[in-house]
């Protein structure tokens, strides 16, 4: 095939990197048939377009070729599999034959996701998000985030489906530790950094092109489906929409400049978010100037049709998402690809088709990938899964471990006292003991026994192991034999993970319930008389009274790292002391939620017959192996004017033993308002170091936006008024002032 | 005092029965000062005004004494204690008092409350309000609240603070059982059956005025609160709360022609119910046409501003209740008091204070209680309490009666089988053992053993009884020597109540899983290895996976009359077949919720993880001692014309045995919608009665208006396209056809 000739001319303008990029993207679509453009609409799997040959080279599938001609808006994850170097190798080669397939040299945007770390084969491994929140660290997060970014970048990719703003208030929910936790504050902060750390420096005048564009998700209240069930209905107030779940995707937008937005698999009160003007369009773009593109989840924008039924057929489908501002579409390989016959039909389809195609052309040279397209394999080598990136992982490790109980300073436990320690249970690490041993030094022993595990998946989804009494009796055995106990307990991961589109991956719970016999477990070996110090590892909020109870000491880990066992042992051993603090409330039974910290004041009002009162553990709740002292918080001014600031300021002192770590949260309570306010709300953290008998000013700037909330009209206002700040270790201790909006 | 002339003027316009209500209610009112509009606007308890004195002579209280110079809106539970016959007595007297201490002569509304039948002593006793909707009788639902608004009238009473068109959804609440169970239709044409009841045979241009006046609540979204807890927040879908939550209030306005209305305690996502002007104003009085008047809940205008926090004081308080639309305030003696000094300052609230006392006259004139205030005390002893009352409260029992299990037909059981039978379980009732003997006949004997209350009451709140085990093994020890053993087992009264204000009244739960010990107590007597038959009593819905699995039969009773065990035994030996169907979807565990049946159908598109799929039992489920053959249905058209109607049919035979009702149940789904739409939605049912061998054709019509729901643009819409039509015995065993709506 001879290339048509305007491919060869010179100083075209697309091409001229020196040329505003809006001049390039509106040159470049005008020289585009519908076909091309609508290319610029789809992102299909890799496996579909390409794969790796016997002899290591690149081969494009008979299917995908034609495909290639028009370029691609996307390929999903391809090489996965591979190594770093190898990934970038066969990702050059990919890119470089999509670029000769099409008449412009169009690059295709290669897309990964990203949880514990790069979704792929030999880069970093971290923790969950969620061990991010536990952190309650800003600077760390940005600092993984980034990892993520420049690893993904190195194997090829130049978009991740990462990260998630949604509000985790629901731990039936499998995917609640892809988030940030419950709270609205804390999440924005979070998904800012992360954003901001993915995408490099980027920032809309100088994109760093040494790191990806982030995919922001699910957009929005996706995390609040009824029951927990994945791809349920969403049921929301309008206002809890607006002041609490929408925030985190306006920050990502507005203040870490996302590339781009994935809406949720669902509905909001009934509308579908693939089809939703509304929210794609006139909140996203025309109100808060987002100016990426909008890519759907797997088929979602097919599945308007055919499983939230708001379109009788595919074309109504098409219809609906693409005019409500859905520019790529994920996977389907029959939605919109039926575009260029329905704008023969239609034509006043064209101008949404133009935007579409806009958006993902004005992505690729904001990456530099018209002038930049490949990876130097080099530098993957040197900088995928590095020292440095390791070392964060494990920083990130020690940041985030909880510590929620120590009875009688039981933690940390002494490296010079000889002993001998029984670490048992079912999420017991393969390498645990050895880690252990490495750490803690020769005069302690350990004997180790898992047990079993606590699911199998020899079926189609997981389930429950059965009752193992020899498990259980060879455990407590263990244990009776020691001086003391670590019990490894909480959920592995598949009693916590994302329920799928496929009928048999189910990945929710209608209970909080630690599962298997691990009740028992702490039970008969607290009957033992012995010390039981427990580390928590789970990846949802447990309902964990039993196991609370039973033991002298907690320490809550979430889901850690590779080196998670090392750090745990440090911390259980005094190297360091543990200084997150919890990014949810922990309930004390599924049947208490709603009960995330920040709800209307009323809502906490009345307790129920036959269980105790309150949380198991409130939100921003951690301790430490020393004690703060916080002082009474000190005012700029009693009074905040509407265009001015207050500053308020707290000395905290460690009053301990040890350096640590603290968590100062400052909360602020509207005490009136014309409508019902939250109880409370997180304006304010930060982290600090201090050494015994230091003492820190900590200050916080109180703005009048942080007060603006949706008033009776559904408009933002902002209200006179008196106003709670208190500023503590928890949402629950803290000391407290006032002072007055005027 | 010398009463002023105006008195005693002949012909007054507003005391001329033969004049339009609205000329008297004007007339009225230009006579009227600031305090005596203002005295219209209050209701005190009776206590605070007005005893018994010890000579049984009325007696007005210190207190009670200047208000009465300005009649008074109402007084609530006005001798609730005494006889019906004395009350009547008493209620003249005090009547009599009111209307000669004021200048009008203005009678006061004497008002009380009514659940189980009228709420005060010597009244017929009924089931409760969710036993009518387990009936899904509509006649027996009218019958029995015109007994209610009959007896009530007859002990001198006006109106009641009843019935309840609150939607149950979330069995945690305490109050569920006062509302007719999950669903919008079910509960819609429940309540009008019930308004019309209370009211006699009240349309508006002809009061009845033998009956009373209902008060229709809580006025909107109350049962909605999160967690279930009483007081605590409403966080609702806007499409939602207009297409499923406020129809049964509208039909009560528009159908049901109510007197009155009382918002909720609470709010609708943050907009206070008793501050809210859309609501209260908007809505019921604009929009649908609502000319009575709305009563505070208790306290609940003061109430804005120390509870809900809306109102920065209590003048701030009466305002935002009094624009909002509140006609009248209870119980508070600090909040619509301070209004006439309040008008003094800011005359724009007079308006609103004629709206108020208009709407309290208009409902006295209504009532006729100008020109008859009193009671004859002779057929209140004739009439409260009567035979055919009686009578009519175990019709209820019959009606409401479910079948859930009935393994080889183990039910009925036959009277002429010799065997001993022992009766066992918290819920057994003192006269049980006797009742069932009387029933069961000379051949079958019983033993009886209670073991323990479920709770006990001697501390500030309901406890559970700690455990047992000598009274649990009475039990099993009486159920080992006998043939066959039923169980009564579920909740009591404490285990499900309104929890009140007072911190220490709570009634909510966190779990629904029945209290004790009583899945060890069925467990132990299953292993016995003999029948075991359950009657389930409860006031909530309970996940009884449990004692459902070991039960051969469940009869689920919910609450009953006083006659309920007379009812009992004569279903489990036969005389009749139970015919009642859940009004409520029963979830395995709480941790299901929300778990209605007419949800979207992508709420039920995934299930949990290690949870059986589906409820326990579905909605519209209770079986029978016969069988029911259902035909396919047959429509008259299968398009539907805009203004047009079609007609579907279905003939239903009694293949089995015996007489008995089933309750035919027509559903429909709209198959596609420009929103999310419900997986099915009841549209009609109908109560038949079948003779073995007998067929009975049902027809139901379909009509658009059925079809409207909240369209995109929150305004109701009828969409083209079609729609499925299921007819049969539960939401679950239907035969289905479809139609097309052009």
């Amino acid at each position: 095939m001879i290339l048509p000739s305007i491919i060869t001319a010179q100083k075209l303008t697309y091409k001229d990197a020196s040329l505003p990029i809006e001049e390039r993207v509106s040159d470049l679509l005008s020289r585009m048939t519908v076909e091309e453009k609508v290319g610029q609409m789809l992102m299909f799997g890799a496996h579909r377009i390409t794969k790796k040959g016997a002899d290591g080279a690149l081969v494009i599938t008979q299917w995908g070729k034609p495909h290639l001609s028009n370029s691609l808006g996307g390929i999903k994850f391809p090489f996965q599999e591979e190594s770093p170097e190898e990934s970038a190798r066969l990702n050059n080669e990919l890119q470089k034959k999509i670029i000769e397939s099409n008449r412009f040299g169009i690059p295709t945007l290669f897309v990964g996701e990203a949880y514990n770390g790069v979704d792929a084969k030999g880069c970093t491994v971290f923790g969950r998000p969620l061990n991010l929140a536990t952190s309650w660290n800003l600077e760390l997060t940005h600092d993984v985030w980034s990892v993520i970014g420049r690893e993904s970048r190195l194997r090829g990719w130049h978009m991740v489906h990462s990260p998630v703003g949604d509000i985790a208030r629901d731990p039936r929910f499998g995917r609640m530790s892809e988030g940030y936790g419950e709270d609205t504050y804390l999440t924005t902060e979070m998904l800012v950094a992360a954003v901001k750390g993915v995408q490099g420096s980027y920032d809309k005048s100088a994109p760093n092109t040494t790191h990806i564009g982030a995919v922001v998700k699910h957009f929005a209240g996706y995390s609040q489906v009824v029951g927990g069930r994945n791809f349920a209905a969403v049921e929301v107030s309008p206002r809890v929409l607006r002041d609490e779940l929408l925030p985190p995707f306006k920050a990502a937008v507005q203040r870490g400049h996302a590339l781009a937005i994935m809406p949720s698999h669902g509905d909001i009160n009934g509308v579908a978010s693939h089809g939703n003007p509304w929210l794609l369009t006139e909140l996203l773009r025309n109100q808060w100037g987002f100016n990426g593109y909008v890519v759907s989840d797997a088929y979602d924008v097919g599945r308007l049709n055919f499983l939230m039924k708001v379109a009788e057929n595919k074309e109504e489908a098409v219809k609906l998402g693409l005019k409500a501002g859905v520019d790529l579409d994920l996977y389907s390989e029959d939605v919109y690809v039926l575009l260029p016959e329905m704008v023969k039909k239609d034509p006043s389809l064209l101008p949404y088709i133009d935007r579409a195609a806009a958006s993902m052309l004005r992505t690729k040279f904001i990456l530099g990938l018209f002038e930049n397209p490949y990876i130097d394999a080099n530098e993957t080598k040197k900088e995928v899964r590095s020292k440095a990136n390791l070392s964060l992982a494990k920083k990130m490790d020690e940041e985030s471990l909880i510590l929620l109980k120590n009875e009688n300073d039981i933690l940390p436990l002494s490296k010079k006292t000889p002993r001998k320690i029984a670490l048992i249970g079912p999420l017991l690490g393969e390498e645990t003991v050895n880690t252990f041993n490495k750490i803690a030094g020769k005069k302690v022993s350990f004997v180790a026994e898992k047990g079993y595990e606590l699911t199998n998946r020899n079926t189609k989804h997981p389930e429950l192991t059965p009752r193992n009494d020899k498990a259980l009796d060879k455990m407590v055995n263990l244990a009776k034999d020691a001086d003391l106990s670590i019990l490894f307990v909480g959920g592995d991961r598949f009693t916590a993970q994302e329920a799928t589109f496929f009928k048999w991956v189910i990945g929710d719970r209608a209970t909080i319930e630690p599962v298997g016999e691990q009740n028992e477990l702490i039970q008969r070996v607290k009957a033992l008389g012995k010390p039981v110090i427990v580390v928590l590892k789970h990846r949802r909020t447990l309902a964990f009274n039993i196991i609370n109870e039973n033991a002298d000491a907690v320490l809550d880990c979430w889901e850690m790292t590779e080196f998670g066992d090392e750090l745990i042992a440090k911390a259980l051993f005094g190297e360091f002391s543990p200084s997150g603090k919890l990014p949810v409330t922990v309930p004390r039974t599924i049947g208490q939620i709603p009960y995330h910290y920040s709800m209307k004041e009323i809502s906490f009002f009345k307790d129920y017959l036959f269980l105790e009162s309150g949380p198991l553990y409130p939100f921003g709740f951690g301790l430490s192996y020393t004690k703060f002292a916080y002082s009474e918080p000190k005012l700029s001014s009693d009074v905040l004017e509407r265009d001015g600031i207050i500053k308020v300021s707290v000395n905290v002192t460690n009053t301990g033993k040890v350096t640590a770590k603290e968590v100062v949260q400052m909360y602020i309570k509207d005490m009136f308002g014309s409508v019902l306010r939250p109880d409370k709300e997180l304006k304010g953290f930060e982290k600090i170091e201090l050494k015994p008998n230091e003492t820190k000013t900590v200050e916080f700037t109180i703005r009048p936006e942080m007060l603006v909330f949706t008033g009776i009209e559904m408009k933002p206002v902002l209200e006179a008024g008196d106003y709670e700040v208190m500023i503590g270790t928890s949402s629950q201790e803290y000391k407290k002032t006032s002072f007055r909006l005027k």
